[in-house]
């Protein structure tokens, strides 16, 4: 149990964005319908949270129905005020810099995402092009996209709920590759999010790299159950889990996957029906499963479930290395060059993976309502990159159901989704569920697990 | 004479523009009459021409016709190539790095302009609270805008065309301000513009000051009669005079005027068409004007067309402190802490001076064609402001006949302007701008003037 | 077993030494008697074999018998040529920068005591005051005195071989002093000095503080046996243990001790002989004892020790707190606050602490012979600073008696150190060391231990 | 006339010197016959006359009888406090930056000599190889062996005491020098050792080069007649005029030469006695004599008194280039890259030229006794780098009669020195005086020139 204690506090900004305008000051201190107060109030109690052991989005914002955030315009530039914040974010009455950064990533992406592609929009998101321009302008104004750099960012999936020697392996694997001068790039929760983080952390440090990277991109349905971890120096909040899912893989250079639960396969399904699409077939995105000896199994269930629903063709676009973090980062390593290979000859950008075309399929964003997950098309009768597509929506709304504040309401009120299929797909769908139940990976440890499903076998 | 020489070259893009998404690539190329091409070629050959001796914005196009500019995209990142570049802007073949910067400053405004103001406006331009919203929008986007900073940016305003001993004179004062640590912003031309910069930057070498401010602030119609000098270190292109001219109010604490013509009585008149006005009783913007010994009948000169159109009223709002640069320096480093003192009462942002009211009739755009000068309402009764803004307006028009491309070839074709009003008026006028023409503060010396108007005295 | 591979390298210099003359060229490459080579080669090997688990000095040279490492002068600067090197400090062929670093580390305070102790003695070092200058410019050419700095500087004491629970223990305790802004200083070996090290680099990172300070203080006889960890961005090679010890006191501003074995006693009796020395009843050094849970026996036996052989009144001198990091961290940011104004009244240096009287006692370096060691005046009737000092030495020969080259040699052919003295004192040290073999605080675990030691009890 | 007004002050360290011993602290306030007191009490009050009209040492002493500057030892490290200082040095009673750092530097190069050089000699003067160490061992203790760098470094000598033409053009080749990246060395004083730093201060900021380096190498004896412009951010004082000159040619890559006087002379003979030099057969030292049109006259007199008394083989080691600042720079930008060529074949540093062999006649202080100079041998029957050495003593003694304290209370004293040789020799030594004499070459402007000497023809 986190110390319940809240304290009251004023803070400067951190980080590039700094100074606002008065009808964005006005905008955020706005509590209306149209007014960013809401969200802005819950992803910045997400981000004060960080560092505790929390997995329900719910639970957080019930934890501190007080907690209340405004903005100050002083003659020095703005400043956050708040009360009934989380304790935890700070040490000795003084909240931690990282946290303080966060704050100000926050706003900064929520402001943007109201002017650019809410109240005014810019980019037509009714195409792929537009879509794709969209998640460029947020992470161009996120600063996270640099011209110059050779190509050395590893994203990290895997899962929040993992076990100690899971986590261990992750921190080692992130050792090996901070050694070699990589970065890191994850959806900035605990677990599996986190141990590479620090891994690289401590290899930075004795490399003497000063800029190194630590990028978290979350979304503000997930972020209260994922608080970003304080080590993340680059933080973005994506209007929804789709732009989330394309940011990772437009700045990404190759992807790597830790043992993780359905959030985990989420994103795996999202990169397996991008690079099963046929436009996709002339470029690649180098995608590496790894694991301490311990996941062997996990990680042949998975396997056997991309065998049986996607077919051998899909296991081509994966490696599984197990328990050998050095052979890992040499592996990453030696995709980096090859990415960088490509790049070359197709004159595409190091920073945004131009080169890559995303389905609408994948880019249009689930909502997983009970109709909507009743309505899924899981069927093998169709290409093997839309079934991916679909099975992806399908592991959404898990997460959803599992970890998200409306979502778990929505279950809660009205009961599990009901998913339907065919039997072929729906049978192992249950098996690798099941097994995920058994090793507590739907859940953080210590709560019984009340699945938000019911598969139609 | 400079050197007609014209170079090819590729540069790579330096400060803080650096990637660009595919539409705003596509956008810059485009000549058509949507695209931002012709806008941004002419503005990028204004800027390779600094440091030559030129102020004719048409004679400059008309002197590079093959100048051709373009974007390209490589894996680093984006680069220009050029051809038919002026060679000034090189050595030994190698841009300039400062007049670099220049061109990405220029590329980066032309698209925040294009992508917020024109084609999709985000801001009420109909509105002075809206205007002053795009103008805040413009300037932060440059990076202009610095929080938690103390007041210490003096306006320069002056003309381009000086005597060597009036430009020695801004050297000395620019010197005196850099030892205090003040920063400069000037319409970034030559003369009185680059002299203040050329004696801050010695004085800040002496005091170690690396992050010395050097701000220049143009718009695409004046860029290529006065070209910024290479020292300016912080560009910002505004979309017309008005918005150039609401940003040297809003980022400077206090304003010095050199001896000029009459871009230098526009902005004189500016500044008292907003200090006049009822609502800006309470606040205040320092005014010094100041120049050699020899400048004094000059600024007589100035002084009693202030008190003849004006009245006594006017007067108050500035001090004239002749010879003297360390004096001047010393008054402004004083009025620096008041502004200071100002601001936090107010608790107005030191970055943004949100507390002048700017009227409208001062931010809406003047186009000098021959009927709207001919149109202008000089007549003494009216309001002190009002009548302040339609002199602005008069000397606004004669700088466009004087130096900008467009007006001149309107001139050449439909005869000077007709400028009407109060004899009263036009008397004490005619008799401030045949002063001009005998110092020769029209035009850059070596040319015979021909008056672009005609006031019908 | 660490990998027995070697690798040829040449590396570029880190860090701030950076040319070196001809003369010190040749000084480096002189195999003779008066050559510098020896040394050099012996430490740079012990800095190579960073993170390698290996705490017997003698071991380390007899593994890389063919260890050659030589100066390179070239255009750019000089290089270092090496063949036969530990593979351990290389990540794919590159020498880990922070090893690089403690190279050039290890060299600029080679020639340093040569040029400026040995050939051509700067300092008196038969006085207090000539030895303690020494220390003050080897600290000041290293880098290590910074001013304008308040104090924050923690001295982090304790075993290079401790328990799992104790290490993470020490980690933790890392992690809060560098969530409140402190710098660590450590002996730069493995265990207690190297836990601290890396939860304050974590949490450094996580409150973006980059100039985080990880200073060990190694000497050339304890290197071989305690690698510095590559986090260490500080290193300094004291000349010989005394030395070493006066560094740690006069920089660092607070000392932590966790648990750890002889050499640990040795540091605490070293600090306790110069506290309860009567010429610094003035002044202070906070001394704060602490481990996990587990470790309370083993405080309880040194404080016991203690209470035995120096008295109540050095028990005075110290805090005990265990199992609660974050108070450790409070107590020691509540202390650092005490030295601040201690030193602001004494007009004394934050950076170096010339307050405190060292007896030339503690200064005189003590080298372990089997003569020396019998010769040592272990009675209860003498002043108690002094019988600290004569402990200090009994514990320093046992510690070079376990982990330096020289010594181990010398017990294997003359066998273990006769100890005399009070069988009051005898017993209950005999007690101590006992305690230590069985909690194998000795030696690093999985070796039997075999004293190196007789007490005459 | 400068402003003879003085002030208090007290002021902390810039740049690298920071932290004194007790010790160093006792010396530096010692006013006795071994203490440091009256060289740094002398130095600093050139220092702070920086940018005042005045060369002559011996009125700078006399104008400011009060002055005394102590050290004061605080928590935060040391300060200076003085009184009496000149008020040139401060703006609104703030010392300038440039000039505070020009106070600590000057401590610590006289602090290093006494300790190293003086008191407790580490480098056998009496040897080339000797005296070179002590050379190399005082630039790098200043800072200023930069490894990595290749060769950019330009001397620049010529006179204090030019015209505003002259001054003018050394301004303008300056800025060419900027614009391509070069670094300037000079002796640091005003005229052609402040103008090429001016111009390059303006080019490096055009071209955003931040690190630009403004060295400048001074000796005690000269430093008040010519004091550092505070725009120098390298200053190194050496023990005496032959270490001084020595460091030029050691770190310099390329010299040029401007219109000077006798003190140019000096230095032209010091590097053409060199360079002839059989030892120096192979290598190379670029040498470049440049100025206005107006001043070709004056390079052909040093033309022509080079043919005399070198012969032509002399004329052969440097080139006249004049009113053309562009084609000088280029000219040195060519000789970089050759120097580098050299250096990288010869394996030598790019930082200090130790290819080149300085003989001892070069080597030995020579102190212009009247005894000394009349025992001069100015005879053409000696080889002609010793001819150039001897000639070089001659101008020397010129030097110091003319601005330096001691040598002018002497000259006062015993009347002008005199000065035998053969006629073919002193004939046109004396037309070469008289020349600077009538150009008013000798002494700044507006005083009457009384020769220190007597030519014996």
């Amino acid at each position: 149990m986190i110390d319940p204690h809240v304290v009251e506090a004023r803070v400067s900004p951190e980080g590039r964005l700094r100074v606002l305008s008065k009808s964005e000051i006005a905008k955020l201190l706005d509590s209306g319908s149209s007014g960013l107060y809401p969200v802005f109030r819950n992803s910045a109690l997400a981000v004060l949270n960080s560092g505790s052991f929390l997995d329900d989005g719910k639970e957080l914002l019930e934890r501190y129905p007080d907690f209340d955030i405004h903005i100050v315009q002083e003659e020095r530039g703005i400043k956050l005020e708040m009360t009934g914040a989380p304790a935890i974010a700070f040490v000795d009455g003084e909240m931690i810099r990282g946290i303080r950064e966060h704050l100000f990533a926050v706003l900064r992406d929520i402001l943007f995402t109201s002017s650019e592609l809410v109240e005014n929009p810019s980019f037509d998101l009714n195409t792929s092009e537009g879509t794709t321009d969209a998640v460029f302008h947020i992470l161009r104004n996120a600063g996270l996209l640099r011209p110059r750099v050779e190509p050395n960012l590893v994203v990290c999936w895997g899962g929040h709920s993992i076990s100690r020697e899971e986590y261990d392996y992750s921190k080692r694997v992130g050792y090996e590759f901070g050694l070699r001068g990589l970065n890191i790039c994850t959806g900035c929760g605990p677990g599996a999010m986190k141990g590479p983080m620090k891994g690289a952390t401590i290899a930075h440090a004795k490399q003497r790299i000063r800029g190194g990277r630590y990028i978290g991109i979350s979304e503000p349905g997930i972020i209260a159950a994922e608080s970003p971890n304080a080590i993340v120096n680059e933080l973005v909040i994506c209007p929804d889990i789709e732009k989330r899912l394309e940011a990772f893989v437009r700045v990404g250079h190759v992807v790597t996957v830790f043992p993780g639960g359905v959030g985990t396969c989420e994103e795996i399904l999202y990169l397996l029906g991008i690079l099963l699409h046929p436009d996709n077939a002339h470029t690649r995105l180098p995608l590496i499963f790894t694991g301490p000896a311990s996941a062997a199994a996990y990680f042949q269930q998975i396997d056997e479930f991309i065998r049986i629903t996607l077919g051998e063709e899909a296991r081509k676009l994966y490696r599984i290395i197990l328990d050998d973090p050095a052979e890992v980062a040499k592996a990453v390593a030696e995709e980096m060059r090859n990415v960088k290979q490509l790049r070359m000859q197709a004159k595409d950008a190091y920073y945004f993976n131009w080169g890559l075309r995303i389905p609408q399929d994948l880019q249009r964003p689930f909502v997983p309502t009970h109709e909507a997950m009743a309505r899924l098309d899981l069927h093998l009768d169709q290409p093997r990159h839309q079934l991916a597509a679909n099975l992806r929506r399908a592991f959404s709304g898990v997460v959803g159901g599992n970890v998200k504040a409306d979502t778990i309401r929505a279950v809660q009120k009205l009961g599990p989704f009901d998913i339907h299929g065919d039997a072929a797909l729906l049978k192992p769908l249950d098996t690798l569920l099941e097994a995920f139940v058994k090793q507590s990976r739907m859940k953080l440890p210590g709560k019984a697990y009340v699945p938000c499903y019911r598969l139609a076998v």
